[in-house]
């Protein structure tokens, strides 16, 4: 896990949203900040582990150092209205959506110019994360302010890989990264049972693939293949691949 | 590797085929067997660690104790008629396509009564068992003779999984296993170059396992996409399946 933060208090935390990624973000991050709960789906915010957080208003959160914006992506325009009186000065604003350009723009529309602002994509959710952070993966997309070099040293400290990005560059590689693998899932889904004993590597390494992303939420699947924009494109390439792959095979 | 075999002498192997699965063959059990090549595509038999084998004619290939036949699944029925009039009355002949039904047909039509018969698929590769055999998968159908326990306990010795199964419910199987991974393969490959820095584990996954099939020979394709009679099948099952989640994004 790293070490915390040198600071004299711990900075503190205000997580909004408190679904399957916020409480990865939770269990994480406890270590290191002062962490602060808003969510109006859960009355308690508890971990699996039994470890409780603080849960209080939306005013209250937002005043945190750093907040952390893990709502769905179709709800970060609203979420960054309502926090947006009620900011300190200097303080970090970061996203955890699987896109930046819609959730960036949101967060330079309605933040205050007071407010850091950063946009980042964890590659790497409750599953891939079960044994922790050590690996995997993130994407930052800074957008306003100097506090994106600290969070990115922080961020290495605690194990992950950071690659930093620009919106647009994100967008463009994640709709191949999470289309292609949302989609070669949904199509071998119904295809199942699938051979799970006289298997090849590489069949292991796609069933393992697919497993992973098969129980993704709805608000997930909705910014891979809906809310970024490059994937339709990428979806339309793949589609029109295997129909001349059909035609090859049809005429043999 | 385990212990080799014991035996008053090392029990002779012939091998049929120095390809690319042929030479692993070689790699692995020079430990275990005296082998003999026979390939007219080589002048020698020598791996690519220097190791070289002792290459003769069919004739006298086909005396060993065990044959192992190496060869594309297309040249099967052809080998076997050539060896059958030499062969030990006692040998083991093992093949190793990546199908079962008509290596194992051929086998049972060419070769004479007095020999054992054994049909296998390791279910692996030159890449995939870079670092050797431990916790690779190996097919085993037995037809014919007494010998297939004792082959089985010999594989496990060197680390295999061994999967044992008819012909017919192994190739219903590595329609769905081998078909689909190289169906993935195909129509990911024309959309690359596929990310390599911002990806999720899932997606290093998919890059991972077609990376493993992408160079398989002309013969193994073969095997997999045309000797196979459950192949079509399954490829008409995902492009159907594909079609439908098309039509389900079209909607949307």
């Amino acid at each position: 896990m790293g070490q915390p933060l040198k600071t004299n208090r711990p900075l503190s935390l205000g997580l909004f949203g408190f679904g399957a990624f916020g409480q990865l973000v939770a269990r994480e991050l406890a270590d290191h900040f002062e962490i602060t709960v808003c969510d109006p789906a859960y009355v308690g915010a508890v971990l699996e582990d039994g470890r409780a957080f603080t849960v209080r208003d939306l005013q209250e959160t937002a005043q945190a150092d750093i907040i952390v914006l893990a709502v769905p992506v179709a709800r970060m325009a609203h979420t960054c209205e309502q926090i947006a009186p009620h900011l300190r000065k200097g303080a970090l604003v970061i996203d955890v959506g699987s896109v930046k350009l819609a959730p960036m723009k949101a967060m330079a529309d309605h933040l205050p110019d007071h407010v850091h602002i950063l946009g980042s994509h964890p590659l790497f959710g409750p599953q891939s994360a079960a044994d922790g952070l050590k690996g995997r993966k993130i994407a930052l997309c800074p957008l306003r302010g100097h506090r994106s070099r600290i969070t990115e040293r922080f961020l290495r400290q605690i194990g992950l890989t950071v690659v930093v990005s620009t919106a647009e560059a994100h967008d463009r590689d994640a709709a191949m990264v999470q289309g292609l693998t949302h989609l070669i899932a949904k199509v071998l889904h119904d295809l199942g049972p699938l051979p799970d004993q006289m298997t090849t590597v590489s069949f292991d390494l796609l069933r393992q693939a697919i497993s992973m992303v098969k129980d993704d939420p709805p608000t997930v699947l909705h910014a891979i293949e809906a809310a970024n924009p490059y994937a339709a494109d990428v979806r339309a390439s793949f589609f029109k691949r295997a129909d001349k792959i059909r035609a090859q095979f049809e005429a043999a």
